[in-house]
């Protein structure tokens, strides 16, 4: 059992009624749904709640943020963003899915552009392929799997070589994208997933429940304990030196 | 200017009309062309001259060892494959085109079953994408290329996870493929480049030949000495430990 | 719960009786007593057994094998050894320790002379510094800990880069070492860990024997299924293609 | 030949007699120095100039960044920070020096606290063993060299794992320190080096100007032109799609 909290920018669900037909109660409702079904214990915030629903009481108690946002990433304040950041370092995991991707948080995490990758908006399939089964985060899952419709997503990327390339998305259109990719910062575990327009029930398909589910038991951290370390300007460690 | 041998089984090309047509001098003999083309040194090697051709005096003196072979794997002598692979822990750089993915050197220095990947015979193109542009191995070219005919390679491939992924092929089928893959083995320099059934001039194309020759100057050993260390049986460094 | 074999050459138990001393019964029944401890259902398999102990049965059993080896290495069987490599590949779990850097096993796993590095017979004191504490394999340790007394190993070491650093240790006589490596092959995932000369105490410590079964959650597989792919000879995936 | 700028804080050597005495110029001076007589084109910037000399367009023409700052890390404009950091994005190498670890850049660049590490002053020497003699940094080293005096700094180092580690530095005090570390942001190239204490003539020594300009010929871009790839809301690729 982790403790997640599931935030959501909430904005398309109440703008959009093709969305909001989808997702009534948000795309973060659903998201907590299945992890609560999951037995973990699930919390949620959203963008126009005070510091966003992500107080320094929220993330202390929180071993897994998942983040979803798309038209208002600049509205997210850079103090709650620097606040996240910290927690990451500490050891907090964090699953960013699709659009998240051009996050002040995923940027500030990667340390490049990572809102740069090729995209339009279609209503074909695509066709995620498992590159390394054996990863917590694709237990139970096939060779590849076909999401019914989603935006399409293609590199080039502007990430850093990922630590371990979990998913590779391929697109009738053409288009190639690394769509599960593991990185660390700090004692921090990050996933991101590509999968996941609002316009299409993506998050309501059990093949990415199952993958959401798992990065939150892979990016859980592996002790309740934050992670320190005794640094600054210390004395020397051995006395016969 | 680097110190080439290509390696060539150069069994198709004698029995296969089809393959003659394309490569009447063995793929060896394309390839070794425009490496000399673009300054190479370059020596070729073929699985019937007496020890494939690989002496310890070729293996002395070759800096990057290309590697295309197919149908006899087999017939490869483990003498030989041990030599190549201790010149490449030594510091030669090698290169192993599309089939040789399932040869016993490439095998003996990923560690894994790299024979183990999906494919069908095929008539249509593929789409190398660039993964990262800023690679040696990918200067000059453009964010993505055509190959216009090739044999189809689907994950899952049965690699070690690529230390660089350069490239990530295509398919109109359905497929993906992790193309273009870097590793270090010792002091070597190693990479696999998927695209070239004998069936199809893809050796004769463009961009395949700019990959190939970006990938000679990226293997090649950043010193003309070998990288030897200082092991074994030592005495201690420090006097007064 | 995993379930553990403990490999071991149970030579120097039986030839000199300053390692009888401190391991009557062998360094295996010493590694299988804690991690039984630890709630694991752990068997031993040692040399002198036919098959080495290791017959396809028990790889079959095996989640996560740990090796220690030194003086034989050469008497295991090759048969055996490629056994076991294609059991890791499958998702086994494989932890060699201490002079196992120089077993069969690991260098055709790994692809290079891994049997290389500095040594040399010493009875000081080292120091292993924790490179990243949120790893699972450093739950419960310190920023560093020092064994009291063990053989020197010093870089260079012929291992490829590890795929995550966990430990560092430190000599007084000047040398450095990657002493705790992560690599994954196939399905499987692959610890080294330094210390363990068979003439001091070392597998009786407490930290060391937190390692060892930290680095038997982390290796475990994540399913008790074998990884397996669809591979060669398929058709298309696309009907529409 | 490569276009280099070395940045220099440049306030210590103005402020204390001791360090002025070791570079009456500036350590950026001394670094221009030898990078010249290694056949670079140089130009140097410092803190106190207007934009910290760092304009777009010294930028512009700056292949590789040298990074040596300490004391007034917090006097760099935010603004200079956001545009060195796209430059290297777009493929200017950057090279990070001692304290530099905590420099805005390096932090920006990396996603994590890197200014968290052990340090304390001290007179004594180092041994610094080169972990990858294949490495483009290494070329010309020895196994390990010995600095005769430095500031101790030691594990943990607060970096993401890099993804190739070519040196580690021992202390005499029982430290170790990953003090040669290189990672890729978009297309930029970024070598983190350990040693240079201010107080102590450490660039002046011929290992470290070794390393120094090797790190010049390793992070400089492949070509001379920006990497830069197709993006945004394109069409799709396939016109049968």
């Amino acid at each position: 059992m982790a403790r997640v909290t599931v935030w959501n920018e909430f904005l398309h669900e109440k703008r959009n009624d093709e969305v909001k037909a989808i997702y009534p109660d948000g795309i973060h409702a659903v998201i907590a749904g299945f992890l609560r079904g999951a037995g973990h214990e699930v919390g949620t915030a959203t963008l126009e709640m005070p510091e966003h629903g992500l107080t320094a009481e929220v993330l202390e108690q929180t071993d897994v943020l998942i983040w979803w946002g798309h038209m208002a990433h600049d509205k997210v304040d850079d103090a709650v963003v620097n606040r996240v950041r910290d927690r990451v370092l500490e050891g907090m995991g964090l699953i960013v899915l699709h659009s998240g991707h051009a996050s002040k948080i995923f940027q500030a995490l990667m340390g490049t552009d990572t809102w740069n990758l090729r995209w339009y908006h279609s209503d074909t399939y695509e066709r995620v392929w498992v590159v390394d089964k054996s990863h917590r985060i694709a237990q139970g899952l096939d060779d590849c799997f076909v999401i019914p419709q989603d935006e399409v997503y293609g590199e080039h990327f502007g990430i850093p070589e990922p630590e371990h390339l979990v998913f590779i998305t391929w697109f009738p259109g053409g288009e190639v994208f690394r769509s599960g990719c593991c990185f660390h910062r700090g004692a921090g575990k990050i996933f991101y997933f590509q999968p996941g327009h609002e316009t299409f029930p993506i998050y309501h398909q059990s093949e990415v429940q199952t993958v959401i589910k798992n990065a939150v038991d892979w990016a859980r951290p592996a002790s309740i304990n934050k992670v320190t370390y005794t640094t600054g300007n210390v004395t020397l460690m051995e006395e016969d030196a």
